[in-house]
Order: C-alpha cells, then structure tokens, then sequence
C-alpha cells in the first residue's frame, strides 16, 4: 500500500528525510510492505525541495498540505511554538498523523496536542524531540513499559557536553570552548538555549511525562546552565573521583516529581562519565530492568532524520494494519512537582574570597548556622594577589539550607568577591 | 479490556515475571487501559506457583494452556529447544501469540516460528532473548527502521565480561575468574554455554537477522571464546591502548553478512570498553542515525522480566486495538554469509615459544611467506626458563593467511611450546 507524506520544513532535518527517503524508499517497500510516498514539501523558499528535483511538489503555504485529503502524515520540522504549533494542531483537527522533532513544542504544548490527537484519532509521534537519534521515547513508551520508571537521568544537549569535554580535555576556558562549538557549528551565535540549560529542560519535561505516567512541562523544570563552570572546578571534580555533566534529571519520589537540569559531578565510573564530545546519553532506572543507558548522536540531520523517519515508518504500517493509535497519552497520574528548594543532594560549591585572616571562621560559621554538614574544605588555587577560590563539598543537605547559607555568606563584610558556583553532587 | 495470558516456566525469569505483574497489574489497566489477567501457569513442580498463591490455576501440561480457548498470549520460559518448541509452536498453531526469551529457539528455529506466526495471524515476541532488560530489538525493529544497519556489535554475555573484567582489575587468572563468577551466580557448573562464546552466538544471529533483513542462523556465527585469555593478553591490550572484551559482531559487507564472536581488542576510548562487570552493551551503527549503544543488565530475574513482560503489554495493546501482527518476519533479503576465512582484520597473537637464538627470525620468514605484514614483535615475559611470551600484532591480514601462518609456525622444529592465542583487532 502506498502511505502519502507531506513535509513542512526543509532545513537540515528536512533534507536529512529527504535524504533517507531517496536512499531507502524501495528498501522500505521490499522490507515492510509500506510504500512511502513523498506528496509535498512545503518551506519558505524552494530553494531545498529545488535541489532534491521535488519542484513540482514544493509549496510555500503549509495549507497545501494540511488540507490535502490524500495526504495521511504530516511531517513538522520548522521549529518554534508558533507557525509549528498551527501546522500540528491544523494537521490533527484535519484528521492527519503527525510526527515533529519540536521538543519546545511538546514541552509546553503536550497535553493540547496530545488530546487533539485524541480527539481526532490521529498519532501524534516526537521521538527525533529528544536525543536526537536514540531511540529512547520508543523504549520508554515501548520496551519498558512493565517497570515502575524511578529515574531518568540524560546528557541531552551535545553542545553543553562537547563544551565539558573540551574544556577538561584540553583545559581551555568556558569561552574558549564555546567559540570553538560555534566554529564547528555546535553552538548557535546566540547559545542561549544550549548553555543555560534551557534546551535540556525541555527535552527532559518531555522524558519525565512518558516515563512517569504524569504530565511534567517546561516551566515546571529548575534550569541552570553551565556559565560558571571553570577549569577550576573540573580539576577540583576530577581530584574527588568526579566528573561534570550538564545532566537533566527526573527522579520519581515518595514527594513527586524531582525534575531539573543544572550541572551535575557524577562519579567518574558511572556510565555517563564515559559519554563525551558532542554525544548524548540517557540513563534509565526502572524497578526490574535496574539500569540502563540509550547513547547516540543527539542532533544532526542524519541522527535527527533517522528519529523522525522511524516514527514516519511506524505510522505508515500502523496505517497499513489500519490499527488506530496504540499509545496515546498516557499521562493518567496526577503526581506533584518537587519544590527545588526542598532538594536533598550533596553539594559542591566554590566560592572565590578574599584572602584574609577569619574568612574561612565566618564562612564556617554560617554552614553550621544552618546545619548544613561539611564534608571537606580545599583551597583551590588563588585568583590574584589578594583572592583566592574555596571550594566546600556538603554532605547531604536541603536545597533551602544551601540558598540560606549562600545569602548569608554574601552578607558578609569583606568576605565573598565573586558569585559563588554550585554544582550538585549526582552518587545515588 | 481483559487480555489472559498462559506462562509457561517457573524459574528464575517466570517468577520475575508473577513479581512484575503482581505490583504493577493495576498500573498497567490505569495507564494503558488494559488488564492483563494470568489465567493458567505451567511448570514441572507446583512450588513456585504455590509461594505466588496461584495453586488454583496451576498445571503440571503445558497443553492445558495451548488448548484453552480463552487464553491470548503464552508465555514461553522454559528455554531449550525441544519441550519449549512444542510449546511455542502447539501455542501459535492454536492462534495464540506467543512471547518467548528462547534465544537458542530463535537462532535455530526462527525462520520456522516466523512463518508459523504469519500463517496463523499471531504475533512472536522475542525482545528478553537478547540482553536480557535491554531494549534493542524494538529499537531495530521500530525506532531505527529508517536506518540501512551497517554493523551490530555486542557485549552479549554478562558472565564472560564479568570474568574479563575482574581479570583486569583485580589481576586475577581465567580460572580464578570463572571460580568466582561460579560462586556468585554468574556462571553455571557447565560454562561451556557463556565461555565458549554459543550463548553469544545465538544472540547476534537473532541481532543480525533483524538489522539486516536476512536470516542468520546459529550455525552460520564463527564462535570462540575466552578460555586461552590470560593476564599476559590483558596487560598486553592495556599497554597498547586497547581493552579485550568478547564480542558479538555483524558488519554489513559488500560481500554479505560478516557474522562473529570472539574475543576482540576494542580501543580503550571505544563506548562499549566502559562496560563492565555483568552488564550489556549493543553498539548499532546505521547509515543515518551514526552510532548508538544500549547498555543494560543482560540476565536475571528483574531484567528479563521486564522484556517479556515489555512484549506481552504490547501484544495486549495490540489485541486491544484489533491489529493484527504489525511486524512479522523481515528477512526479506537473502544476503550471503562471508567464510570466516575471508574476514580482514589486524590480528594479536601471543605465541609460547622456544627461549633459543633463531626462534625469531624463523617465525619471521613464515609471517613474510604469507605476506602478512607485522606492526609490532614485542617479548612479553617468560613462562619459565627456557619458554617466553612473544605478542604479534599484525597490519590488516586475511585470516586464510593468518591460519597459515599458524599452522606452518606450529610445524617448526622446536619453536612453539603451547596453542598461540588470537584475538582480532576491531577499530574501525
């Protein structure tokens, strides 16, 4: 049987299914029965659908696909939350499949599209949203279904982690290493997204819903980003047995949901200490599978494409199988955020400070003010002349605590010369 | 809905399967809208159905469970290929879909099965048969189908990597390994199975059939395993910057399926060296989606309960949503099976020699007869006084020359004193 396709957006992943579809549209047909035909492209300029010889079938109005009766799956791949949200939800209420790799787009819009979907009986599919070409929202959707999901813990940003790696690797700054991201086309000018964590949340908002059965969006995630992180605290991570990721992280706990993404020291034998460069890895723990781990390219046209093709593939034969949507949305609990400020973690912190006689009695002072426990304190190295960086490691302690001692440290006379960084301790 | 199913097996993964469904049975009818009810258990004794209070549904005759018409999904756990292919194929013959972790069954009598269950309309589930709670059959036959599958490449057998790995780490030899992996469960009395590298066989024909649309079977896999591995090989690959692991390989070549396992030397930077101890590791590299791994636990009660359990909620979705058997048997191409002798690849060879002037120059001229070129001749110390350890590493070589060159070395006068150990380089 023939499946008809009509794409919208032919930027890097666009023409990375382009790609794909002209390499293997006979291999798809001779393998699954399914032939995929390509019935419209549609992107700002033709300059794209030019270039693969599909001219006759370029359009500029994405009404042109969404309205076409013969077309059985639309293909969103512009981005964004706001023409990308019109052809989704269009597509759906015109009673179409969807696939689309716009993890802002599920982030924040899950629960409308995924009852549109509903709704109009359609399947809505976003595995190439996160993690690029792992397969990973198929095995938690999937695969793991028959496991109480209680962690699922990523590197899924490539751009954050080519940076980490870089920067241990070759012991170059957080700027050195984001110009070279930008020059290899890692980073965009404007890094925004990738370093404050901002791309993370979202794919892990995403991650938490499937695996936790409970709709987690991108505003209920605590972001911070790799700004601060410095040489220093690499050398000082990898002395202690550890390493520095930007991890996204959501934990399934008696309170809730713990979701958050921030730079994370996670021992250096763990299975995402191994994951570098432009990699990404996520790390599953379910209540009978025990551990596992997805890794592969998180972005790229061919990773990307390969997602989204899949999910292409799985439609068309759902369709071929005249099955309706198998898996729909499956948020049924109703399971609480966890609070950040009542996070229970081990924290690593340096501060830089002046270098004089009490400072470290003062700083001391106030941890034990706040009962929070310290398990080390090192002088890393100093500044300049007169400042030096101090690096504490807690033992477990609540968020809260940590914000409290860090107001009062900054109140100090004479004390604290820079903003103090803080990486959380990930050894569970 | 109510889907019954018939689980056939009550050892170690049958229990872990009555676990899984005994704390998650409601989970599953909330998030998926489907009850699946155990209607009958089959083992040889009643004890274990007894300790799960499920004595009333117990029987002694699988045919109990195969002829009742109001069972849908039959578990087949017993393992084998002679009871456990009566029951899988009596279950299918009756319609009923069969999910099975057999991977002896499956790389022998895989193209039969399959084409029972395409005659009779019913599914064959199989994930738990490989890497135990590690999702990769889904991914190959869901997420990654857009992929032309290049290699597959596996740390398949937890107990022979935790051998390997305790080897290296704590110094110690194959049969102290083996003693203790013996000791804490990981090996059977007979390790035959795991050491000599079947178990690992089945598992990659099962892998390659499905990466590459082609039927392998388990006698068309060369097998070896880790018994002739010693520290001296160990250190060795350390020194050289590599890690020794028995692998399960599949690459895609021009002239058809290269298909393998034995023990390799990976570069120590390579994703899959980061495993160790029992767990698993499948390393998939596709045209378009690059590289990826998928790490897990590959045996045990947990884990692989959690793949078949996994397999029978799809096919209850399945049977919820009236489709039919979405994927059936995909070996649409039939690609041949390269000769071992064929294989290409760098070779390290650890040869017992003769401590005596001339030993070298004569190995040396049988390595030139055969135009095999050397990279490197090492001493790697003394067995006793008058035999040395002599390492080999070879430039890419054909393993027609390599047996040779074996063979011609082993009819020297008085040089070689014990079988040469071989391990293939894989650094591609």
């Amino acid at each position: 049987m023939t499946v008809r396709i009509g794409l919208v957006g032919t930027g890097t992943v666009g023409c990375g299914c382009l790609e794909v579809l002209q390499a293997h549209r006979g291999d798809f047909l001779r393998h699954f029965g399914v032939d995929v035909e390509l019935a419209r492209v549609c992107s700002r300029r033709p300059v794209q659908a030019e270039a693969f010889g599909l001219a006759d079938i370029y359009t500029p109005d994405y009404r042109d696909i969404v309205n076409d009766p013969s077309i059985d799956i639309v293909i969103e791949l512009i981005g964004g939350t706001t023409v990308a949200h019109d052809v989704v939800c269009d597509a759906l209420r015109a009673g179409k499949h969807v696939v689309t790799a716009n993890k802002a787009l599920m982030a924040t819009c899950g629960e409308e599209i995924m009852g549109l979907a509903d709704e109009f009986g359609c399947e809505i599919a976003f595995e190439a949203s996160v993690g690029g070409g792992i397969p990973i929202i198929g095995p938690l959707k999937h695969s793991l279904i028959a496991n109480q999901i209680d962690s699922v813990m990523g590197i899924v940003n490539g751009t954050t982690n080519y940076m980490l790696t870089q920067m241990v690797n070759e012991g170059i700054s957080y700027e050195e290493a984001l110009a070279e991201a930008q020059e290899k086309g890692y980073a965009e000018a404007d890094p925004t997204a990738d370093v404050d964590g901002f791309d993370a949340a979202a794919k892990i908002a995403i991650l938490a819903s499937i695996a936790f059965n409970s709709r987690v969006t991108l505003d209920d995630v605590h972001a911070e980003g790799i700004r601060r992180i410095t040489t220093t605290d690499l050398d000082a991570a990898h002395d202690m047995g550890y390493c520095v990721k930007l991890l996204a992280i959501a934990h399934r706990t008696d309170a809730g949901v713990d979701v958050r993404v921030h730079p994370t020291m996670i021992p250096a034998s763990h299975q995402l200490a191994a994951v570098n460069g432009a990699f990404n890895a996520i790390y599953v723990t379910g209540d009978a599978v025990g551990e596992t781990m997805f890794f592969g390219q998180g972005a790229g046209s061919g990773p990307t494409a390969s997602a989204v093709m899949g999910d292409v593939l799985e439609v068309a034969r759902h369709i071929q199988h005249s099955c309706g949507p198998i898996v729909g949305c499956t948020c049924t609990d109703n399971l609480p955020i966890v609070p950040m400020e009542n996070l229970q973690t081990k924290y690593y912190i340096r501060f830089t400070v002046a270098d004089r006689a009490g400072v470290l009695a003062a700083m001391a002072t106030v941890f034990a003010q706040h009962n929070v426990s310290v398990h080390s304190v090192v002088q890393r190295g100093v500044k300049n002349s007169d400042e030096v960086y101090i690096v504490y490691v807690t033992h477990t302690a609540c968020e809260k605590d940590i914000r409290e001692v860090l107001s009062d440290i900054a109140n100090l006379e004479d004390v604290l010369r820079e903003e103090p960084n803080v990486i959380r301790v990930e050894d569970r």
